[in-house]
C-alpha cells in the first residue's frame, strides 16, 4: 500500500495500480452498475491526454523531459494497455471528474514508471499539474465522449451499409415474387416481394444518410474551454495546436467549437446523433416486424417467406425454429430507445455553464451505438441474407384474394366493384367467378386487367381496354 | 370596457365578460394550445371555491352576506354554467395561478351580480381577499386537479369493467372453439379461443385492480396547506371545516395530507395514477394488436375472427373492411404513453416547495383518462361485443398443424418427436401421417394423444397411455 | 334528413350537413379526444383535392363540368370555407380513410350545389368515383400530412428565427456584464452574461438547421401510390400532373419519392422532424431552467438578471412575481417530448404495406409544431426582450467567489492554489486577502491575474507574469 | 472438443465447458451488448430446475437415480458455482429459450459428471428430455424472472428504508432551522429545513408502498403453463409439487396464476414493478435536485445547507467541492426512466400466446433495481447522513425576505400588502420598515405577525390580533 493525499484527505491505495486516491475515492462513491468505462472511450481520453502534452510542449508550458512520458503513456492507452485499470462507474457524478481523473493517475503514474521512479511519486508527473495542464473535466471529457462515439458510429455507418445492401440484393432476388399486399392487415392489392425489400432498403439509405448528418455534430469539441468555456488558463496557442495534435491522434477531422461557451454547456449534439439512432431504431423494429409476419406459420400462418434456422425454437416443441434473429433486432430496437430516453432526460438537465449528467449519457450513446451495430452485422449475416420466399404459397394467395377487385373499379366504377368484393366475401369465391357469372366483365377483360404483374406498377390495369 | 387594476397595471376588461384582469393578462401570456380547461376542472373548481367560502363563514372570517353569494356562484359552475368564461390556456405558467384567478374572478363577478352590484365592483366581492380566502393557488389548484381526475376515474373504471365484462361473455362464447396457439408467431399447440379471450378479461380485471389502488392516492389533498405547505394564513378550524364541506360538495372522501408540506410539493400521486393508465394502454393496445392479427386476411391471413364492420374500409379497394375500432385502440394507447412521458417529465420538474407544471400534468391526465374511457366504451359496443369465430377455419388449421408434436413429446421423447416434427415440415405433410409411417406410435394412441380437447387442459395428453 | 347509403347499410344524415354517411358512421366509431382536425390539415386536403381533380382532368378521366366544380369546392376549402363540416375526431381508426372520406363528401356535396344540385345526389358528383379518383386515403393523407406540417413549421421557423435574434441582441447588451459562471451550481470562474446568452442563441441556432434539415424529408410525398404503392389505378401521366399542379397549390417545394411503395408504407419522416422538435424542446427547456435560476430570489436566489412581470405571481403572496413566461416554457418542452414519444410509439407500429396509425402521428406533430411555434413568440415578446441585467449584484458575486482560485492556479501549482481556496471557503474571507497574508503571490501579481475581464477570454490570465 | 448434435447440425464444443450446442448457437447469434445474465436470475433457474426436478420424482416421471443429481447441480447454481458457464447475452432472440436451455445443458453436464459419466453423454442426463421435464422456455423463464426480481426488489425495499430514516432522522436534526420557503424559485414564505426534509421522508415512504405492492404481482408464476399456458404435458400433481418445492427453494411466497394462459402472456406485472421504480425514480431526483439548490453556492448560491465531501470537485478549480453524490442519484434515475421506457415497449410488444421480448424486459428491470439499491445505499451513506444546516445563512435570509408580507395579508387585505411589498422590492428594505414607516402596522403587531417560528405552522400568524 501507498499513502497518497487529496483536498479530502489521505487514502491508502494498493501498490500495484496506476490509478490513484481519486480514482479510488470514485469507485468508493459509485458503485452504481459494476460496468468499466467502453473501450472506446478508455482510448479516446489517451488520445486527449496525450495531444494536450503535445501541445503544452510546443507552447512550452510543460517540459520536454515530461511531456515525452506523459505522451508515451497515452499512447500505450491508445493502443488497448493499462485498460484493467481504469475503474471507475461508467455512472458516476461529477460530469465525469472522476473518469478525467483516472485518466490522469494512470498516465502520470505510468509516465513516473518511464522516468524510472515509484507510482505515487507525484512531484516527478503530477496527474493535475502535468497530464490535466490547461486542460478540464469540462472540456476533455466531453471531448473524448464525441471521439469514442465517432469511432463506434463509424464502424455502425459500416455494417448498416452492408445491412442495407443485404436487402437491395434480395430486393433484385425477390422482383418477380407476386405477392398481396396488405393493409391494416387486410388483403390488399398484390405487390411484389423485391418491392418491399426495396422499401427496407430505401428507409435504411435514409438512416445512413440521417446518422451521417448527425455525427457532423460530433466532430466539434471544446478543447481549451476549461472550467466554464471562457478559456480561462488556456493558452490560444495552445488551443490551436492540441486542435490539429488531435486531428492526428484521431484520424477525425475534429474541430474547434465557434464558441466555446456554447460548446462546454450544452449537447444537444448527443441528443441529435441519439435521435437519429432512435429513428434507425424504429424502422429496424418495423422491418423486423414485418419478416416475423411474413414467416409466420409454417401452417397456421402468412407463410410467404423462410427465415434461415439459427437454433432450435424450443425446449419442449420439438422441431419448431423461431424468428430469433428478428426478434432480437425488436429488443436492441427497444433498448435504443429506452437509452435515448434517458440520454433525453439528461441532457434536459443542463444547467448553466454545465451538463454534468454527461456520463450516464455517454454511457447510453455509446450503448445504443454498439448493439446497433452488433444487431445490424449478425442480422445481415444470420438472417437477411438467408430468407427464401415460398413463391408458390405467395401466389396462390394473391388469385383466391378479394382485393383484386381494386384493379375493375376504374372499370365498373366503386358501387359494383364493391357488390363484387361483398358477394366474393360471403359466398368465399374468387372475384374473377363472380365477375364472369355477372357479367360484369368478359373473360378477354379479365385476363387483362386481373394480370397481377401489371397491378403491381403504377397504372390503370387493363387502361387500354378504356379507350375502346 | 371597464377598467381593471392589478399589481402590473391598468388593463380594459370587456364589459360582458365575467373575468378579469388577471385571466385577461394570462390569455394574452398564454396563447398556446387553443384549449380551454377541462369541463371537470372547472367544475371541481367550484366545489373547491364553494365549500371553501362556507368554511370561512364558519369560522367568521366572511360575513354570510359575501359568503352566501361566493357560494351560490361556486354552485352555478358546479352545475355547468359560466364555463365559457374559463378561457384560460391548458397550458399556462404560474402553477395554476391563472386558473385560480380565473375562478375566483368569474365567482367575485357573478356574486357582485348576485348581490345586485356591476362586474368589477370588486369592494363588494373581491377575487382574492374574499373567493380566495385562506386559500393559495398552490392549495386550491391541486385540490381542483385531485378532484376532477377522481371523477373521470369513476367514470373510467365503469366503462372499463363494462368491457372486462365483454371480453368474460366472449370467453364463454368461444369456450369450445379450438384454434392454434402461436408463439413467435409460429405455431405452437392448440388453445381454445375462450382461454384467449379469459386472459384479455383478467388482464383488465388487474387493470382495474391497479387503477382503482392508484387513485387513492388523489383522496389525499393539501386544502390549507397555503403558499408552501406550512399553513399560512389558514385557521386550523377553517381546514378541519374545509374538508368536511368539500366532501360533500364532491361526494368523495377527500382527507386531509398528513403532512401539508409533502403534499404541496410532491406529485408523484399523478405519477402513480398515469403509470397505472400506461399499464392498461399498454394491455389494450396488446389485445388490439391480438384481434387485428386473428382478424387478418380475410383470405391472405389468419381469418380465425370476424370483427364487426363499423364503416368503409377504403377509399379505393371497394369490398375492403378494417379493424377500425382495434385501429383506434391502439392510438389511444399511444397517446396515453405519450402523456405518461410528459406527466414524468413534469412531476420530475418540482422544485424545493412547488411543482409549478401541475397544468401540463393535469392537462394530460385528465386527457387520458378521457380518452380511456371513451375508447373503453366503443371498443366495447362496436367491437368487443360483435366479434365472431370463424370456427371451421380455426379446426382446419389445428388439423394440419406440426405443433402438435409437443404432445407426442412425453410418449417418445424429444429427439424423436423432433424428428417427426423436422420430416412433417420438409414433406408438408400433417404429423399423424408420419407417425403412423413411422411406426412411432399407433391409430389408437395417436386418437387419444393428438384430442385437441385434451390438448388445451394441463396434463400429459395421453396419459393413460403411459401407465400402461 | 336525407339517406345515404354505403357498403355497411343506409344511414340518415342531417340535411344541412355537407359530410355525408361515412363522416357520419366515422364520427360515431371514434368519440375519442373531442378534437376536430387541425386548419391546415383541412386546407391541405382542400389542396390536394383539387390538385387532383386538375390532374384528372388534363388525363381525360374527369370530365371537365365535374372536375371545374370539385376544383372550385377544394378551392374553397383552401380558403378557410366549410371546416366546420370536418368533424371527424383527431385520433380515428382506419388510417385517415375517415377524414379523407369527410373531404371527398363535403367536395362532393358543395360540388353537386355548385351544379345546382342538392346534397346526396352523388350520381351528379360522387365522393369516391370522382373526388377520390386516382386516389387512395394511403397517398392523400400522407400527403396532405406533410403539406400541413410544412406549413406550420414554416411558421414556427420563422418565430424561431425571431427568439434565436433576441438571444443575440441580449448577448450583446450583457457583453460586459461580469458574473460568476457556474457548474454543478457551485462557484466555478468568471464569465460574462452575454456569453451565456450568445450560447443560447448559438444552440437555437442549431435548431433552425436541425429542423430545416429535418422537414426537407415532408417535401417528398406519394400521391399516385394509391393502396399500396404499386400505384394501381393511378395513371403516370396523372401522377407527373398532380405534383406540378400541388406545387402550384401549395407553393411548396412538394416532389414524388423515388420509390412509391417506400414512400407508403414507411413514416420515418415524421419521426425525423419530431426529433429535431424534441432537442428543440429539451434546449428550450434548458434556457428557461437558466434564466428561472439567474432569476431566483429576488432576496433569497441568485438574482443575477430580472424577467420582466407578466401578471401578479400569486393569489395570496402579495408583490410575488413568478417566471410564468418561462414556465410555460418547459410545459411546451415535456408536451412536446410526451408528442414525440407517441410519435415514436406509433410510427413504430406500421405493417407490411401501411402504417394505420398515421392520424394520432400527425395530431401530435401539429400540436407539437403549433404550441412551439406559439411559445417561441409569447416567450421573445413577453420574456427574452425584457430581461434585464442586475449589474451590481453580478460583479459583488464574482468578488466574494472562491472559484477565481482557478486564475492563480497556473501561478502557483493546483495544490498550493487548493490550499488557499479550502482556507478561504473554511474562514470565508476573499481568496485575495488569503493570497497575500501567505505571501502567495504579490498585490501587484494578484491585480492582473484576478481581473474578472481578463478571465472570461482565452488564455491564463495573467500570462506575462510567467514569462517573466 | 466434443461434438453436440441439435435439429440444426452439428457443432464442436469445447472440452472443458459445462455448456452445450444450443448456448454456444446463442453466443454465436446474440453477440449484442457484452453482458451476461445477472447472478440472481442464474440462480433463481437453479432453484426452477431443481424443484422441477423433485417434483418430476415425486410423481414418478423421473427416476431418484437421475433426478438426485439434476438437484445436486441445480443446488450448486444456487450456490454460486459453475456462474460462469452462464454465458449467453442478456439480450437474446427467442424469448429466454438460449437462457433456459443454458440452465438445462450445464445442469445436465454437472448432472452427468455427478454420476461419474463425461460431459456430453446426454443418455445419461438429458439437458431437455430430463432436466427440462414437463417445462417450457415459457413457464421456467418467466418464473426464473419473478424470483431474480423478487430478491433484487427485497434488498432494494431494505435499502430505500434505511434512506427514508436517514430523512427522517434529518428532519428531526433540522426541525428549529428556519429558511425561506420558495415557490417558482421565487421567496415566497418561511419554512423549517426539518419540514422539508420530512416531506422527503413521507414521499420515500409512499414510494415503499407502491413498491411492496407492485412487487406482489411478482409471486404470481405460471410454472406448469407449458408452451402455450394451457398446460399440455404437465401433470396436475407436477404443477402442485413443483409450486411448494419452489416455496421451499426460493423461501418466497410464489404461487400459481388462477390461469396460466394469461399468467404465460401477459407481462403487466413487469410495467407495474417497473412503473413504480419510475416512481421513485423521479422522486429520488427530485430530492437530489432540491439538495444540489439548497447546497448551490457556497457564496454564490443558496449556501442553505452543506454535502459532505466525497471526493475533489475539479481537476482544474482547486477547492471546488461538488454534489457527486446527489448527482449520480440523478443520473440513476435518468436510467431507471429510461429502461422503464424499454420495458413499455417490450412489454407492449407481446403477441397472442407469448411476449417474446421478455429477455430485454428482465435486463432491464434487474439493472433499474440493482442501480437503485446500490445508489439508495450510497447516497444515503454518502451524502444524506452528513448534510449540514447553515443555520445563519437561513435565518438572515428569511429577515430579508420580502415574501414574509404574505403573513401581514390577512390583516391588512391584498392591497395593501401587494403595495408594500412592491416598495420593498423596488427599494430594496425590509417589508417591517416599510410597514412601520407607512403605518401599515404598529411595531408591536409586526413582532407578532413576523414571527417566523409562528409563520411555520398553520393558522394565520398572529391571529389573535384580529380578534381584538
Amino acid at each position: 500500500m501507498r499513502q497518497e493525499k487529496d483536498l479530502i484527505g489521505i487514502h491508502e491505495v494498493p501498490d500495484d495500480v496506476y490509478y490513484g486516491i481519486q480514482t479510488l475515492r470514485a469507485t468508493e462513491n459509485f458503485p452504481i452498475t459494476g460496468y468499466h468505462p467502453h473501450r472506446e472511450l478508455i482510448r479516446a481520453m489517451g488520445m486527449v491526454k496525450g495531444a494536450a502534452a503535445e501541445a503544452n510542449m510546443h507552447i512550452g508550458s510543460l517540459s520536454p523531459k515530461i511531456g515525452k512520458v506523459i505522451v508515451e503513456a497515452s499512447r500505450e492507452i491508445v493502443e488497448g494497455l493499462l485498460h484493467d485499470q481504469f475503474v471507475v462507474d461508467v455512472i458516476q457524478g461529477g460530469a465525469g471528474t472522476s473518469m478525467n481523473m483516472n485518466a490522469n493517475e494512470v498516465i502520470a503514474n505510468r509516465a513516473i514508471e518511464l522516468l524510472g521512479g515509484e507510482k505515487g511519486e507525484y512531484f516527478k508527473v503530477h496527474p493535475n499539474t502535468h497530464v490535466n495542464m490547461a486542460q478540464s473535466t469540462n472540456d476533455v471529457f466531453p471531448t473524448a465522449i464525441r471521439i469514442a462515439c465517432l469511432n463506434v458510429a463509424n464502424d455502425l455507418l459500416e455494417a448498416l451499409d452492408l445491412l442495407r445492401q443485404s436487402f437491395e440484393d434480395k430486393a433484385q432476388e425477390f422482383d418477380g415474387v407476386i405477392k398481396m399486399g396488405r393493409t391494416h392487415l387486410q388483403d390488399a392489392v398484390p405487390i411484389r416481394l423485391g418491392q418491399e425489400f426495396e422499401a427496407y432498403a430505401l428507409m435504411l439509405g435514409r438512416d445512413l444518410k440521417r446518422i451521417k448528418q448527425a455525427i457532423l455534430a460530433l466532430e466539434v469539441m471544446n478543447m481549451g474551454a476549461t472550467a466554464v468555456g471562457t478559456g480561462l488558463n488556456a493558452d490560444p496557442e495552445y488551443i490551436k495546436k492540441v486542435t490539429q495534435r488531435l486531428r492526428e491522434w484521431t484520424l477525425l477531422p475534429m474541430r474547434i467549437a465557434d464558441n466555446l461557451v456554447d460548446g462546454t454547456q450544452n449537447t444537444d449534439a448527443f441528443m441529435e446523433v441519439s435521435g437519429a439512432l432512435r429513428t434507425l431504431a424504429v424502422n429496424l423494429s418495423k422491418i423486423a416486424n414485418d419478416l416475423r409476419l411474413m414467416a409466420s406459420g409454417p401452417r397456421t400462418g402468412f407463410n410467404e417467406i423462410s427465415l434461415p434456422s439459427m437454433q432450435p425454437g424450443s425446449s419442449i416443441m420439438p422441431g419448431k425454429v423461431n424468428p430469433v434473429m428478428a426478434e432480437v433486432v425488436n429488443q436492441v430496437a427497444f433498448q435504443v430507445q429506452g437509452n435515448d430516453f434517458t440520454i433525453a432526460l439528461a441532457c434536459g438537465a443542463g444547467q448553466l455553464e454545465l451538463n454534468v449528467m454527461e456520463p450516464v449519457v455517454v454511457f447510453n450513446l455509446l450503448q445504443s451505438l454498439d448493439i446497433l451495430r452488433n444487431v445490424a452485422r449478425v442480422f445481415r449475416d444470420r438472417c437477411v441474407v438467408g430468407i427464401t420466399a415460398n413463391v408458390e404459397r405467395c401466389r396462390v394467395m394473391v388469385e383466391n384474394s378479394v382485393g383484386i377487385v381494386t384493379a375493375i373499379n376504374p372499370h365498373v366504377g366503386y358501387d359494383v366493384a364493391s357488390n363484387v368484393a361483398k358477394e366474393a366475401i360471403i359466398c368465399g369465391r374468387p372475384v374473377r367467378d363472380i365477375c364472369l357469372e355477372k357479367c360484369v366483365l368478359t373473360k378477354e377483360e379479365l385476363d387483362i386487367i386481373l394480370n397481377p404483374y401489371e397491378m403491381t406498377n403504377p397504372g390503370i390495369s387493363g387502361a387500354a381496354l378504356l379507350k375502346r
